[in-house]
């Protein structure tokens, strides 16, 4: 028996890091909660990215080179859409059209999200449970230099390259946790914080009503992996927002905004000079390998976290 | 100047008819007014086989095979969505989706169907002016022995095989004809039936309430090609369904449907025996080369149909 796992996660490094962990643990005791407020409308369709980052990841047919969209994809409804005006910026491959034409089918008939996304899951062959933050819609605004720019924006059109001074979660006031994740974080034997981005990702997620005070009332061991390894995002541009937003650009920063969260910090081998200042901050920390460029690194990652 | 052309039409037979259409006459003095009541949800989309089917002929990109769909289109997405349960039967293919993606988009938002499809076939560089019968939703429904179809379940799935022993047009009676269809049927100089199914085509436009009236009442020179040549339907289940609905099945049988909508029947030079039966109706006959076989015999009959 392996113990409960309940992983906060969106994007490419939460999903890599849940590759490793249901290599080392049984999937059916893993609850991923997964961001939702970078969802978004394309050509009237219901895209969710960072679930289905999730989903394509531990159903093993992820495209490796990028991390998102299904591997092997081809891309010929987004070419034919450009007739009628659309924009190729978001580059949407024709089955991973088909779960966005499935999940907004599913949701204009009244389904609320985590059904669809439990459908869609089971659909992938997914063991782990994932639900989504909120069932409600929860959308991440970022605010820079020249205004307000809707997530998917910033992220994918203009390359995360404008600089973010704020963020904004619009509906997450009035957004509701999926039924089961205020549960799964109360009562997991350990609670991950991927090596998300720690405003884009894992922000939204707290935002819901209710998961911040779940996470930090959590019975369970809790643990952050950091996702800035010598100064640099792994993937992303969480390092130059950890400096424009007023934070020190390494993982005793990101250690500093999960202060209060989480019990202990995971660092990468080559930020082990860190230590003693994320342990001044009252939590552990931890030293491994948190590269994961391989299954093999994923796994050992995990087992590294499971065993803390 | 050629004189202004409307065009009842639905299906391939009325779609390569216009074909021919627009090589003998102006496409801006072209108007057709097509059966939407084979209209169906499929994925969630909403396909509108009767307008596609007109429009990428019009545009030149339709596939020649099948005279439906689009040439060398790709099937990725109808293939990605058996995964979700979804049959294959309705063959949709990627960039034929990507017309009903952006469709149901436009409906969704609220635009009525007559701008829905002025936009696509704009989209598409049609000339010719193409309207929805009606704004409304109007479902063709089948009666067979064994109970009633939905269209595209009698038509695609079924591949038209039941007996019909009726047929119903739900949502006929409140619906609207498209702004301009009344008077484009009123004034037109040339008013064409094109060789559809009388039933399964023709039949629900006429239910539109104003259209069979505005029919019967245009002051223009009314002329119908028929379907049924040497007592077979070129195309389709036009024959069997003469048959069953207790009709000759004959391009006679054909014009005593239309009688009282028309002036003119056309029928194929193999049928020329039957010109004194269909004259004995108050009809004019007219006997031609109706096999639409290569662009040139297309714009042979619609030269034809234009000298009546």
């Amino acid at each position: 028996m392996t113990p409960a796992f309940t992983v906060l996660a969106g994007g490419v490094g939460a999903a890599r890091f849940l590759q490793g962990l249901v290599r080392v643990a049984d999937p059916a005791a893993v609850t991923v909660v997964s961001n939702v407020a970078d969802d978004v409308e394309m050509f009237g369709l219901h895209v969710s990215p960072d679930v289905d980052i999730v989903i394509y990841s531990l159903a093993g047919v992820v495209n490796p080179e990028t991390g998102w969209g299904l591997a092997g994809d081809s891309f010929a409804v987004a070419d034919a859409l450009r007739r009628f005006g659309y924009d190729r910026w978001f580059n949407l491959g024709d089955r991973d059209l088909a779960t966005a034409v499935h999940r907004t089918r599913l949701l204009r008939e009244g389904r609320p999200m985590h059904e669809v996304v439990a459908e869609l899951a089971r659909a992938f062959g997914v063991g782990a449970t994932i639900l989504p933050a909120a069932d409600g819609r929860v959308a991440t605004f970022v605010l820079t230099a020249d205004g307000e720019l809707a997530f998917q924006d910033y992220m994918v059109r203009l390359a995360a390259e404008p600089e973010v001074t704020g963020l904004r979660f619009a509906g997450a006031e009035e957004a509701v946790p999926a039924p089961g994740a205020l549960d799964a974080i109360r009562d997991a034997e350990r609670l991950v914080i991927a090596p998300s981005n720690p405003f884009l990702s894992i922000g939204p997620i707290l935002a819901v009503p209710g998961l911040r005070e779940a996470v930090a009332a959590s019975r369970a061991r809790r643990i952050a992996v950091s996702p800035i390894v010598g100064g640099e995002a792994v993937k992303g541009p969480a390092a130059r927002m950890l400096a424009s937003l007023g934070h020190e650009v390494s993982a005793a920063g990101v250690a500093a905004i999960y202060r209060g969260l989480i019990d202990v910090m995971v660092i990468d081998e080559r930020d082990r000079a860190l230590a003693p200042r994320i342990e001044a901050l009252g939590l552990a920390c931890a030293v491994t390998d948190t590269m994961m460029t391989s299954p093999e690194r994923k796994a050992a990652l995990a087992e590294f976290v499971a065993g803390l």
